[in-house]
């Protein structure tokens, strides 16, 4: 007994939902949980489907290959499937802040992130020991202006050797090229330390100070060419008062990072976003 | 038996408090609140007090006298004297959404809000009928772009006429050019409906909808002459999901701009903001 | 061109959804919002559905016998049906603080609260003056331990003659009893100024202080016969600190009173609500 | 140089604040941070002060004889005076939960809650492992009805053999008895997965659940005799709804807890906390 979830969108038509649900009673699967959302100003279609049923690995291609075959061509479907209790395997990236890195080893080993961590890659030494106290490969790859092509072509072996299917960047402070960036769409999250599109790129807890703002936030989104413009998954806010001062909002701030880039970190493996026109969808 | 609320600030020296107490025992007043701030950055004292005492208008004009005389001038104090029971009369400038006009004289009348409001001005008429119901004058001045100075120089009379302290914009849909900032520096309260400073000038829920935003907030901010860039008062947010149309996020931005724009009238009446560097010191 | 709204829930089936667009479908309808939930350990279906169609009231009855007939005994349903554009009549009980009723008017004068108020009913007279100015009938019904059943024996009459759909307790001082609450199940709408179930019962805020919470909150739910344990709807919390006194707690609570009962009023008159097993499903 | 904290209370007297910093300026300390506030109702003084200055163990000790001399007696005061880089000792009780444990230990680890952690307690194995991650030593001490006095003995012994200042439990879920609680008066640091006072006792988020709230809540609060009784240090909430079932509830809840507890043990640390009857004052 295995659980199987899908996500697909579709131009808006009547008869989806009867349609999806007909095929999967069909293929003998229990419908344990269906959520879908109509953009009407767009005309499109989201679908977010969990589905309990005998799916061994080749009934679950089976299973792909006639969904698609039946509906996907009929309804310009695009379709993910995955299996439950396959894991998503999740390379972390950091610099030289550890209070995510920390986070996320563990809530993975205490099983509350649903992944697999195989290996951690930094531009700096720092936090070679924390990895090591969990047990976990950890690549130093120092990354300079002239060196930016040579780490990242090491980093994609890297990915490509562990067969990684998403990146989180856990304050990794370095800006990722498309070489990167394009193997790996909607696939590589970041958490920006500010209630974007408010204080984009460096330093922004200095400049939400400089502003007088009476709320600081974090933004997780996903990671696009253009910086910090990637489609928003989760934000969230503390209140701050003016007798904090820059290190105050720092503080506060990374409380607030971990947190934030958790909830997006579940969702994301969980299979419960989409993205459509640099936006996501949360099925929730 | 009258309540004086005292708010000054001056570069930070040893002895201050002390002196202020002193000086306010001296006139037989008793301090019923008292807090202090220091921008240690800035090597800047900010104080709020509230002194209970005879102070007819006599002796409260005695009591600033001799306070800028014996301690004014020595630390270099720059100082604002109230009593309480003259409450601060108050402008409404509005266009045609009523949702924070409503709020504004709800809670004026029920002694919530603690100002008089002598008049509203608006550039339409739509908001006349609850001028009416809450029986305060409304003034109808139109304005376009070649009328404008004609405009604004008809508000300045009715503000000078009617001796207004502050001034409301509550959602009024036009920008004021430095004829009126100037005359009320620090009494202008504005309310933007965004998360400032993300989407400032026009139609913020519109992009705030474009970017896929989780969260939407609403701004309340003095009036400087860079437009939205003023020192914010008072900020709140309401959390918004993917299901949500730009309608949606409008009415509930409206829910939370009254709100957001009554905590700052509040705490403005209640002579409880400074405001210093181009931003405020809320002495809450 | 008119908007019918359908509200039902029944034990949990395959092909509910199918059967119910399809029903749609046939009578012309379009559906422009759908959503459902399961509540899998009850076994229990909810839906709710919005659909765009010709119905006049003819045609909106015959649109309910034919639902009840082809659907409705077949799969068990419990179905409300409200064509939108006739809005409910909506009593409002007050005593004698006024935060709530002025909001109430103002969103429902400005179009935000989707509902007629017929008139007002209070023990006291202090809020005959609001309803003047909002020119709404107000019924000044003095209620005593010795008068209380003539006084709500005037109430239901009043209730009846303007066919009033649901009751808002807007503060309203007085318990009622079983007499009006078994009239209108799941249509007496309280606010209670405390984050429910802590704090039930009188002086919420007396008592939050007493416990030096930090946090206060606002709950609004469906009035049952034991006092306070009725089905919640909507409760938010405002932060205090160790230095607010009870008179803050109570300003400050009542800015999330008005907010909160006004949500769950949008909602309750939107028929957004569903209850069952004294909860709230809530369509939002 | 060192920094030296000092936390008092005292009757509400004139003159208080001018003696305190006079003092301190004679022993050429050099004010950093001052706070005070007044309970006007209990007529009740509480103050905080950082203060640098050449603090050697000597002097430190000095200071505290001649502040107690010449203005504790004079004041009727209550003081705690701490050296702030004199960590505090902190113990941990846990059970079988690791989500907070990970979180103390990751953020001591990473510097951010100042304090030292000498050892884990707890009534079971589950969690030897994150300590021997962390190399902090692990003792096992079973608790059961009849050997719960033995238990209580070892663990006091160890408390003390380590000279321990302070413990928190970590979702420990045992309750101590007066032996502990006597020794550790407001040093121990509960969390309550509630919104206390609503849901005390065991399985709250089961009682939430069943109650239908919209929102949860997590309480972090001094252990006093009275179960979930003392003094609230930090609370804060999330909001659910009626598609979220218990373990959503539980999953959702614990995010909070360690959100909640760390930042009850960074104020408990940082020496920003008082208590006074049954409340705390929390200088931030």
């Amino acid at each position: 007994m295995k659980r199987l979830v899908l996500l697909m969108h579709c131009p808006d038509k009547k008869g989806i939902i009867a349609a999806v649900t007909n095929f999967i009673h069909q293929k003998n699967g229990n419908i344990v949980y269906i959520d879908q959302y109509v953009d009407r100003v767009q005309g499109a279609f989201f679908m977010r489907v969990e589905v309990e049923g005998v799916f061994g690995l080749p009934s679950f291609e089976r299973f792909k290959l006639d969904f698609q075959k039946e509906l996907g061509i009929h309804f310009e479907m695009q379709c993910s499937f995955y299996l439950a209790d396959l894991l998503p395997k999740m390379a972390v990236f950091v610099s030289k802040y550890d209070h995510c890195l920390y986070d996320i080893l563990a809530q993975q080993r205490s099983g509350k992130l649903a992944c697999t961590i195989p290996f951690i890659i930094s531009n700096h030494n720092d936090l070679a020991s924390i990895a090591e106290q969990f047990s976990i490969p950890f690549y130093h790859i120092p990354v300079t202006k002239n060196t930016k092509e040579k780490a990242e072509l090491k980093q994609l072996e890297l990915l490509q050797k562990y067969e990684v299917n998403c990146i989180v960047l856990a304050r990794y402070m370095q800006i990722l090229s498309s070489r990167i960036i394009d193997v790996y769409p909607s696939k590589i999250i970041n958490i920006h330390h500010s209630f974007l599109p408010a204080f984009p790129g460096a330093k922004p807890y200095h400049s939400a100070f400089q502003r007088g703002v009476k709320i600081i936030g974090a933004t997780s989104h996903y990671v696009t060419e253009e910086l910090d413009a990637g489609p928003i998954i989760e934000q969230d806010i503390i209140r701050v008062s003016h007798s904090h001062e820059v290190k105050d909002f720092i503080s506060k701030g990374q409380e607030l990072e971990r947190v934030v880039l958790l909830r997006a970190l579940k969702l994301h493996c969980e299979r419960k976003i989409m993205t459509y026109n640099n936006k996501t969808i949360v099925f929730n």
